[in-house]
């Protein structure tokens, strides 16, 4: 078939050459090279095992990982030299191996593919950021909450619903709701950290190890709490990054509930907060601003958080069966949410640890009409059906509007014109937003001992999250 | 200001009076009816626990539980009558218990706010389904699976990489690794359904209730793990939702690649598996044709089921603190995607049972270029490095194709003319599917005792589920 | 094999049997019933192109068509029986066609493929709720943006940048820029309706129609526009699907942009705008609370809309070419977004409609510091340069500061003080809110003049749309 | 109030230091540079609208336009030296402007706020793009598709549904079939490119220039083609970033489709066709392996390129109105999106252009069942009704089966006596697949002329757009 002058056959030219465009489509070295030590890590530990089965002589094992310890080296100093033919990190590190130590290092591939090596690799390197960082950086802003709310406890605030002020609650109430949060998104860590380490080395391209590697073995080497039960789910599982990636979704979330917050809580209108000046922008010629960027920004991520994993989701979709190409997605998603996780869970931390409470304007912004439920609650202590009580109480809203008067203002006269339950003096205490949070004693509630409760806990799970990850890592 | 012929103001007329585009939109019975079971266990056990707190009496509460008995009998006769004014199941049974019982209903809310009610019902439906239905449906489809790996475990296939066909492995091995990928969607589901099985109940509006409820006890009447510990986080929290989902949606990923493997094995050209009548659509006038619609579904859902949890993330994403109205739509989200898992869970069970294998056909796929790899193995076991093997192989294909014969062709000489390594006649024995398959004999490889090792495996965990939830449930 | 007392090939049994849960999975009467009318009128069409084919008789035909009125009655009238083993609405009346013709009416499938049939009768559906709902909603909240817009030129609010005050807007000003993003959407849906508005019948199964129909003709007697260019294309191509779901999601997004406006400009702390009773609810007890429920359900639908697009754009991915089942998932998410859509849309006319804003509270957020950099506009306007002018306000501000005072109660004295250029003591005009807005005369600035170049633009668009329009419907 | 050794305000200390974390947050230098060039464009052209406005004179103009130039050959020539406080692209230009040729630089930001400098600058880089590159890149695949289309058209191929063989078609036709898919795609993108290509600057902060800039000669300079009608939209406005990640989105789940078929056709058991070495990976071990990773990629490109669209749809919804930092987000989605989109065209492209089509296998997959329908047809030609037709036919089917026999070895007698129509003995040329294709004559269908004419009409498109770009651009 003729092709002459055209593009098909003809542009696209001689079909074994390489296509430059293809290449850096295929490569994935500029970003794979994330995982050069814990490829390292784990050519070491295959190579221990490779000895353990007669595979490997002590001598080769040696060397190889003499080789392998002289390449940590050069990546860490950055003289680690990448080649043009270097397509991902494991080639580059092989080839760098066999120019160190001969062809000894041929050897260390025996029964290892690409396949088992990169799914590796790359739980590895995710179970050490979790452990490395963001357990950490999640508990740093879960401390930063509950040591706020212990020292900040007098402080009270309208509740909102709807953005409508509800009900009085603490500050320190506010601030442990994300605590727990938070703290739930510890809890899910732990448990998908658990799915995350497990060790796929061991299956070979699809099939298994043809050689007697003893993968608990090698898997104690690496650290690794258990090994994958069947080699095809080995090389192409990679449910430990959509879970990880949606755990990192409903993180991001939450955060950007509490930057929405904080955000509405700095404007001029509202004033509760102010953000410190490290995390947002001022203009000179306009004082009145103050930008929060940085809370807009911990906003804006759970947008790009929840993309990455979408797009590996249904990169997921109807894919065949073990090892397809389409799989390469998964480490810049991965990457991206990993750092973008690092900013935003930092600087979350910072903004909230150097924020500043406007406490006179918070109260201010209390209002009597808010406890007209209390009314209601008060009735209803004293025997009256609630629905009765809420009825009564309308009324006496009604008569507050008709008289232009706050409904605080109202007399113990007026009351009982509405009502004869109302024979107690003391029923003007509820006026008082101070009373109005104690009431709420029970579990969970906004009373200061039940906020006090809350705070208690946190600090307890907090210690034995420390005693349960020593051992741990 | 004059609005006088226009649009503002003008059409949309009194302000007073309701918009019934409004009223439609703000609606949820359509849907949310199928919470009136769980509605009526929440208010019979918060009348219970009103009871003990003193808030209601022994005839009162007698009352009470009485008439939401009667209404639970109305529910399941289908003669509930849903009033137009009936804007959610919460006011429609709250309207009926009036109805009935008279104003003592009106006690049953003291303290309890739609808030807290509508968090805890739709955590107790949830429980519900996952407990009666996805359990033991995700259990099935793992049973079928390792029934079959059990008594196919002759079958040889191709096992594949890139769609190309790459090594023999046996038919059960692939069944498996569908097997364990379920079984850790099932794990993934208890550890969840802790965080579903949570009583928000005793949180009010948003600040926690006023009343001494015995918060526990009211959580052990309905069969609760824990209680929610922060009033703010009972009321708005919604993680239990979003959790859902994206389980879901890795579990009908899962799925998905499943049925792209079976559609793909069941095209003429692969002709590996029939699937039943039951589950495909044929055409009088195309016998060629089967159509594998149950499959293609499952493919799809998890695209749908995939739209429902990114939809309601996107709805929860920078939500101001507490209740907000958007959360209306984690109803309908939840219940799209437990309606669709059950047929796709189910169907799914049914296909896989009712499958055939072609097992000449998947026998029939294998060719001995696929055992090029065992050669260098064959080598490598005799002491050969890895890549030397890798090398000579790397000729004797070559020889092959250049004397336009398979590889498995060769004689002994022709093996020895490229290397003197083969110098046992056994050598030839590696051109054997069945030798092949049988060399990855480590943990989670291909061979007969690995395959049989996790069949043992996962049966184990299956009698161990039961045990473990028939004491959770 | 044997399978006794197991599931496998068990429990799901005779493989001849349908299983119900498949033929709940596969069926779509319960939803896509509502294609019937423009299910008959492309039945009705090509009946009349089958005619003038020669492939039915003048009787043939004219049966055909009578029969079908009397199914559209029947649908109209609700009187239409859907058959248990109707699967979806074009069998469904199919079969009654047959019922009330006898066998003439299997000459209406001539050529034609249940393919094509489905496919044409969605892009019908479609353009009807385009033309008849989408179109007029759409403009119809224009109309009552630009016409408050006129009317309420003198009302004066910030401008908010990272939603802190930054300089004064004309509220009118506010209103059009949403008006232009909704005319934006509205030229989308335009252009896009030119692909919805295409017809696919003609395309078969797959390959094309075997039959000598004028496909030109038949699309003329439905409306179409044009006519699909390959079969293959004609019976898989949901791209018109996608691209409405597409326009829908950023359609709802700006929608939720604008109800997150006004759910904050309605807050107890701005107070801009007070939403009416018929979309916001209120509470006896908490007379202060004015939640706005429509406001909350429209910026909600943004996500909901957005996950059927992410939905349905996820089931597309990777699917082979033409027809597939999983095509059917494409009218549920088409029916929920066009649903949902209804609702927004209309209620966000009404509440824009119905909205009162309270001027004095807009007027009342401005302050003077939000006019410094009309103090630095005032030197450059006198030859001063930006940056430098910027640096002398910034003293100026300091100066401000440091005396506890307003910026615009500092004298001419003072201002000279920093700067000689102060010559003039019309600069204390600068201290004037309507002054600041005045400024911004250019095209698309804030001015009352550029204001109402922007009205006059959209109306005379919306006029331009009206002359358009009539001719393409 | 104390903080003493706690974290809160204490390590994270005095707010007015720059928290360094915050500041890589913040900064978006390290991929806004990408817009150093189209950021100069915009501020010469702004210069000399300054200039015409009386705002700077001559020598200050080409003063700030010489300084520009230089700094654009310090880009080029990779020169320029990015400070580390320099945060974005815009204030690294403005810095060095100052540095080149002192404070007249200071002159350039008159009435330009950094909200309608980054707004421009994006739309620019867009328009760019999309004119060198997308637009040609998106024309070469449709070019290959109708060129091979042209050249092959005598390849016969099975059609599938359902992935199940349905009847002949030609390779031509399944080719034009995508190219019409692509076609629709440049369609979309010229419409989308008009409202790229609208100009925000002038918008200034949020209100608009107080300056009286000429907008329509500032939109000239730059070659847009109108500006912005409202300047809280000119700045806050990313639906030309949305829309055209969606466009991006359908466009790549097309290849992902194409990609499907292809990696499906050239899987060893379909053997349609041969991928080029150049885009796909073997094995020297495994020499039956060629493993399609071009097309995998190209197939997982359209998950991360969703997943782009989705993240940043997220970052929009809900957004208060006008400039919030969160739209930072707007350019790593677009820059991802746009460098995965030239990849992904490319290798389309070269795959295409360079995949081998084994005619005689697509042949031999034809089989004369798929036949059947066009016997139905010959008896409808002859005045038989389709569906009794339909009915006659399934008897033959039956026939053949039970002679076991292929459907086409029937007699005229085996056929006369199920049907006495069958009286001509040409009936017997239906079993001829070209035959069969030939029959589909009508616009769209697959036979031979009804392909060329969509190769006519592609290539009549294709040179009208040469003629509206050349104009356009």
């Amino acid at each position: 078939m003729e092709s002459g002058g055209k593009l098909w056959a003809g542009r696209f030219g001689d079909q074994r050459s390489i296509d430059p465009v293809m290449e850096r489509f295929n490569s994935s070295i500029s970003y794979d090279k994330r995982l050069c030590y814990v490829d390292i890590l784990g050519s070491k530990a295959y190579a221990t095992a490779l000895f353990k089965a007669g595979l490997l002589d002590q001598v080769e094992c040696a060397d190889i990982c003499h080789g392998l310890a002289t390449i940590e080296d050069e990546w860490r100093s950055e003289t680690f030299r990448i080649n043009p033919s270097d397509e991902d990190v494991h080639s580059a590190n092989e080839r760098r191996l066999k120019e160190l130590i001969g062809s000894a290092g041929g050897k260390l591939h025996t029964g290892r593919s690409r396949n088992d090596q990169v799914a590796t690799d790359l739980r590895l390197w995710l179970r050490q950021e979790i452990d490395q960082s963001l357990d950490g950086f999640l508990v740093q802003i879960i401390q930063v909450l509950i040591e706020r709310a212990q020292d900040e406890m007098d402080i009270l605030l309208p509740g909102y619903t709807h953005l409508q002020r509800a009900q009085p609650i603490r500050w320190s109430h506010y601030l442990c709701s994300y605590a727990w949060s938070l703290w739930s998104d510890w809890q899910r860590l732990m448990q998908l950290r658990d799915r995350v380490n497990v060790m796929p080395l061991g299956s070979g391209a699809l099939a298994g190890n043809p050689f007697p590697i003893d993968r608990h073995y090698l898997s104690d080497l690496m650290g690794f709490d258990s090994i994958t039960p069947n080699s095809l789910l080995g090389v192409s599982d990679r449910d430990f990054v959509v879970e990880f990636l949606s755990w990192a979704s409903i993180l991001s979330s939450h955060l950007s509930r509490l930057a929405e917050d904080l955000i509405i809580y700095s404007t001029k209108e509202f004033n509760f907060v102010t953000i410190a000046d490290a995390y947002s922008t001022g203009s000179s010629l306009m004082p009145q601003k103050r930008n929060p960027d940085g809370l807009e920004l911990i906003r804006a991520k759970a947008g790009r958080i929840f993309g990455q994993m979408a797009g590996f989701s249904m990169v997921l979709k109807g894919l065949p069966s073990a090892y397809n190409k389409d799989l390469q997605e998964d480490k810049e998603a991965l990457f991206d949410v990993v750092d973008n996780l690092f900013c935003t869970l930092q600087v979350a931390a910072g903004i909230l640890s150097t924020l500043k409470v406007n406490a006179e304007k918070t109260l201010g912004a209390l209002s009597s009409d808010m406890l007209a439920t209390d009314l209601a609650y008060h009735l209803v202590r004293r025997g009256v059906p609630f629905r009765d009580a809420h009825a009564t109480v309308g009324k006496i809203v009604a008569m507050a509007e008709n008289q232009h008067k706050d409904i605080a203002a109202l007399t113990l006269e007026d009351l009982q014109s509405i009502s004869s339950v109302f024979d107690d003096p003391s029923v003007t205490n509820i006026w008082n937003y101070e009373h109005s949070v104690e009431q709420y004693q029970v579990t969970g509630g906004t009373s200061r001992r039940a906020v006090q409760k809350q705070i208690d806990d946190l600090k307890a799970l907090l210690e034995f999250r420390k005693g349960s990850t020593s051992t741990a890592l």
